[in-house]
Formats: C-alpha cells, structure tokens, sequence
C-alpha cells in the first residue's frame, strides 16, 4: 500500500520513499511484499530516525499507538493516522502539540473509511455553524441491521453471517456494543463543534436487545432501525449518543444498507449534507490515509506551514441524557386482558409523556398475553426513564421487551 | 453574506475586510444592505485596486465575468469563484494562469452548491485514480422529475410548478435542457480525471421529451428516471454525457428527491462515494463561497504557496456518443396487429441488440393501437441509432414515443 506508485509522484510533486516499517512479526508473508531491510520490530528505527519526515500509523488500538503517534509529534514528525481510539480518547493533546510542534497531524482515515469527512468538516464547511451530526459509522452492526430488516432472521444468526463473511470479528463487542461508533462519533463532533470530545462523553447502547419483529413494527410505523451516532451542538453544550433509532423511512440515512457508512452534518447555511461510502477496508482506508500523505507531502514540497488547526475550545458542557428531550417507541409483552393499556396510558399522562400510536400484536390465546407496541410524541428521557420503571411494575406487563429512540427530524 | 462576521474572524484567523462590491444599480435595495461607499458599478475600483487581494466572483454568465476574473488573476489577485459557465469554457486556461501568477482560484460553489465536491476530487481522493461520475446536479430538472414520477403530471405541469416556486426560470432552457448540468460535468470531469474539458465536450438531452408514462412503466421495470451527468474515464479517453437516464430504484441515486443534488464518484481505492445536499441557493453557495474564501484567508495568513494545482494533462479523446455501449428503454406507439413485434425484433436482431424485456400498454380498440415498451440488453449507441431510423420505417410503427438509456451499474 506504501509503495510509491507513479500515480502518488504524480499527485505529491515527488517520488514518496519508504523507510522503515514497524511490524509484529518480520517472518509474516505480506502482500505486497516488502524488502525485508525495510521492516523491524523496533519502534526506535522509525521514531528515533531524524531523516524520516512523515510517520503512518494504522496499528490500531489505544497503547501502544498513542505514545508512539505522541512520540513523533514531539520529534517534529507529521504523522498520519487511522487510529479512532486515539483520536478519541488523546486527539485534543495531539492536536495541540502538533500546533506547537509546526507538524501535521491528519487523521482522515479514523471515521468512515476513505468517505471524505474529517477534510469537508475541518475545511469545505468551515464557514458553517454546525449543529448536529447524524451518522451511520460502523458497517459491522449496519450490515448486521440490514439483514434483520431484510431477512427476518435473529440478531445471533445475523452476527453469526458477519462474522462468516469477515464483517464482524470473534469478539464482537466493540462493535455490536457502539463502543467503536462511540470513537468515531467523539472525532467528529470535536471537529464539527470545535470543541475537546472524549470517547467517554459519548453515551451509549448496542443493537443485541433488537430483534426481527422490532423492525416488522418499525416498517409498518414508517420507520427503518439504524445505529446512529448523533451529536448535536447549540450554545455552550453538546448532546452525544449512540444507539438503535428508529429513522423515518423516507431519509436518506435510511436507505444505507449493508457495511456502508454514512454521515449526514447540518450546517447553518450548507442545510444538510449527506456523504456515503464504505467505512472500512483495506482500499478505502489507504484512499484516506494516502489522501493525507499526499497533502503533507505537498505541504512539505511547497515550504508551507500545516494547515492551521481548529481551535478546539475548551469544552462544551456535555448534556446528560436524562435532559434528552425524544420520540419514543416501546415493544411490551402484557396479559391480554382489558385495561392494561389504561393503565399504561396513565402512567404517561402522570408523567407528561403523551402517545403517538398504540399497535396490539401477537395475541396468544394459550398465554393469554399480546404484544403492545407504542410510540410517543417527544418526551423527556428521564419521564420515559420513570414510567418504565413504573409500567414494569404493573401486574399485567409480562417484560418490556424494547426502548428505541425515535429520530424524526424533517427531510428537507 | 460578505459582512465579516465573528465566525469568519475565528475560522480564518483574522479578520476580513469587505472593500468594494461591484453591483449593476447602486440604488437597488440589498440584503444585508451595504453602505453605499462600498458599492460601485465601476469594474476598474475593484480590479485596478491593488489593495484587494481577494475577488469574489458571484455575477454568474461567461461575459463579462470570464474577463473580469482573467484581469483579476492576472494581477495578482486570489480569485473565489461560484460561475459554472467560466469555468467549463475557461477553466483549464484560467487555472494555469493561477498557477504562473501564484495566486489561488478555487470554485467549490460553481458545482453542487455548497455540497464539498471540487475540495474532496482536489484533495481528500486525490490518491484514487477516478474511473467515472455520476451525478444529479440540475435541482430544476430534478424537482420537474420528482414530481412527474410522484403525482402522474406532465412535464409542462410540473415546469409551471417549478416556476411558480422560484425553482425553474421564466426561460427554463438552460436547465431543462441539461445545459447548466453541462456546464458542472465539464468542471467536475476536469477535476475528477485531471484533463481539459470544455463544456462543449460533453454530448446533452434534455428533459422535455419525458411524459408521466414513462415513470411509471420505468417503475414497473424496477428503474427510476433521472437526469443523469455521467463521465467515464478510462486509458487515454473520457466519455461525457447529460441525458435523463433509467436509474436502478435500489441504487441511492434513485433516492436524491425534489431539488437536492448527488454527485457519485467511483475510484479504484474508495469505491463509490457519494455526497448528496442542497445544490443551489443563496446559504448553501454562501457556505461553499466563504469555506473558498476562508482557505485563500488562511494562505494568506500562514505565507504559503497556493495549493499545487491539479496538473491537466493535454485534453484526453472524448468518446462520441455512437461508440458507446448502453442498455435502452424504448417506448413506441404500434398498430395492435400480429407481427408487429416480430418486425421489430428483427431489426434489432439484425443489428445485434438483443432484448431483455417486452411490456404491451394501453391497447386502444378504438384505434387499434397499442404502446409497447422494450429495454434491451447492452448494445452499441450507433446499432440502436440504425434501429430506430429502420423501426420508424415500419408501417406498423405509429410513433417512436421515446428513447431513453439505462445505467444499470452495480450498487456495490
């Protein structure tokens, strides 16, 4: 992927030369192959070598990339990255000490592949005020709801077929649980709000609690089933989640099947904008990652300083969820006899929660229960969070089975 | 929109300085309206000013603005661009000019709107080597189209429609004719596969010819229609055309609805990656126009060289259009005797267009006639030329009611 292709002297203005690699393992059979004198498993070789101007780092996770990336900063290296967990939870220090450091620090790669993102959010819509982000950043679990939508089948057998094709890793946690959509999200609304997002200011629910009649009810509701990372910025706070949404049919993010990615960015003059593609891979990731190496390498031919950084202020106070103010859509297994939704509907009035749509499902003779599925006009996350309490307490509600978030913003 | 504002100040590092605006009627009342010492009609107070470093160019039309950003550059001024027209008639001449006089030229706005499209084929993707372009960036004809294939109305209803909302012109010619996507190709192919193209290389249809019938039998073949700006570049040539097109309806640009825009861009690295948003307006050209004029600012700012400009390698062969190789939907107005298909079929055999599909519509006893519409597997633009003269001819054939392409590329 590194190799100088006449296609990169081109763009750059000069041949690229590769020095070093850090590898794990030398003995590992590579394609491309590399000449073994350009590998090593010193981290020294690179870092403390003064004629080695850019550093590319795609090893992934937290440590020990971060002091490495770090490390090279501090040498007056630009550096590259694809390292979401980084950029998350250490970007606002790397930024500052590039600034200090007069390097570049690009990191175009960490949030949806090579869709170009970070470049429009950080140049192309500068002049905007942006005030939310609504995104689909993690193809694992995209691909994963696709085929619950489309096929009927269980979320297990649908992490299983992932898994089968290479979409989904054995330990799938950091996906299927948004801990990665959660990182990607943190990059973005650093950038997009100028402001100090930590991985951990990013609230967060995975999609393993859906199952295949979530999104049968969905469908017949108007709406499609997505984990979608939001982030919306007004005044001096900033709102950030991810979870399962209910995303009304019509919109565009709905239409995103299968590992594909896609961020939709609201600006005060663009309106919204929508940029889609493919969040992973080996191909998209090197578009990104040499997108960058080709802009500091013309940085560096040209003798121009790197682009000034964002001022990233200091933070926005982050917004508890329980001030979320939400649609909502509620799946509940109750006994199937008269008044328990006058029940349930009392415990929203009490609460100021008012109803949208009541749908009654599956209703078993033998059990004697049915399944309730109700939606509600925007409510307040805490409200919702007390009735629930409330209504599980309720002799004839068998199990809540579902809490999604309903997102219905307009179209246009 | 020029007013400097606290936003612009921050973003771009200090702040700007509105000195002149050249308007046509100083008394004509603005908004935000400019203190009358600002305006002049004089071209010469802004271009013979040595003190203006930067010209915005928002008049649209090649004359006289082509010559007012050619004087500009030439004196050395930064010159941010939203005109469309100049820059598919002149842009490769203007944009090395740029480059001989070390100043920046950028155009975002002239494609697209405030969609990020010229930043991302200049910057972000530019390790990719781009193999074509699809996209929807006429919100007139789109809107036109939107609303034929949703409410059944006729082209001239849904024109007056788009009159009436300020969305079309009195003249509607440059739009419905695919005259201004033309001109967007041009810029957007100059870009995308680094070579000279003029708005005259790009062959063009227009709309009008489309009635509420095609968009339903398109539907009911699995297709919506669009107007379609493709451009293909491949060894040492490029095909460019501005047609309305059979689109697949599961594709995403099937989805791009009313007056919003799409541009999808394929490379070898990234795929296909689409960026969809308001392609016309006064905030969305706003935004691209001020990102433009916040990255000449920071130039300015930070002392460096303007960006290296894209290198445009000597114009590549334009493809015509009887050597491309295309699906059809053809719709014609038969005489509902026996035979008649087989005639057809083998004018078409004989040329070697094989059929895909055959749907018989609106059989009429009165008249004894009958519409049918046939798609036909890929076949050469000339030999379907040929066949349509040939078919004409037929005693049998009423009417050739429309002919229009499929583009049938893979979603993935």
């Amino acid at each position: 992927m590194l190799t100088p292709t006449p296609r990169l002297r081109s763009v750059a203005g000069f041949g690229l030369r590769l020095k070093r690699a850090l590898v794990r393992d030398i003995s590992k059979p590579r394609s491309p192959s590399l000449p073994p004198h350009l590998l090593t498993t010193d981290p020294e070789d690179i870092l403390g070598d003064p004629d080695i101007q850019l550093v590319v780092e795609v090893m992934g996770g937290e440590t020990p990339a971060a002091a490495y990336i770090r490390r090279a900063v501090s040498q007056g290296k630009h550096v590259v990255t694809a390292n979401k967990e980084v950029m998350a939870k250490h970007g606002p220090e790397l930024i500052s000490l590039a600034a200090d450091k007069k390097v570049n620090l690009l990191f175009e790669a960490a949030v949806g592949g090579g869709i170009p993102i970070i470049g429009p959010l950080t140049k192309d819509l500068l002049a905007n005020e942006i005030s939310s982000i609504h995104a689909i950043i993690n193809g694992t679990t995209n691909y994963i709801l696709t085929r619950m939508a489309g096929e009927g089948i269980s979320f297990s057998e649908a992490l299983k077929e992932a898994q089968e094709l290479g979409y989904a890793e054995a330990d799938p946690t950091n996906d299927v649980e948004g801990i990665d959509a959660a990182y990607k999200l943190a990059v973005l609304a650093s950038m997009a709000f100028h402001t100090r997002v930590h991985a951990d200011d990013v609230y967060r629910e995975g999609i393993s609690r859906l199952e295949a009649k979530d999104f049968l009810y969905a469908r017949e509701l108007g709406y499609a089933i997505k984990l979608l990372a939001i982030g919306r910025g007004g005044g001096d706070s900033v709102q950030l989640r991810v979870h399962p949404t209910l995303v009304p049919q019509d919109h565009m993010l709905a239409k995103v099947d299968g590992v594909f990615n896609a961020v939709e960015v609201e600006g005060d003059l663009i309106g919204r904008v929508l940029f889609h593609g493919r969040g992973a891979g080996r191909e998209p990731t090197s578009s990104a990652v040499l997108g960058d190496v080709v802009e500091v390498a013309r940085r560096i031919r040209s003798g121009s300083e790197p682009a000034p950084t964002l001022e990233l202020e200091a933070s926005r106070t982050v917004l508890p969820m329980s001030g979320l103010t939400s649609k909502y859509y509620l799946r509940l297994n109750v006994a199937d006899t008269p008044g328990v939704l006058a029940q349930i509907a009392g415990i929203f009035g009490d609460l100021n929660i008012s109803i949208a749509s009541v749908l009654q499902k599956d209703v078993d003779p033998a059990t004697q229960t049915a399944e309730i599925v109700v939606t509600t006009h925007p409510a307040s996350e805490e409200a919702m969070q007390r009735s629930l309490a409330l209504i599980e307490g309720l002799g004839a509600v068998r199990r809540i089975n579902n809490m999604v978030r309903i997102e219905d913003w307009p179209v246009t």
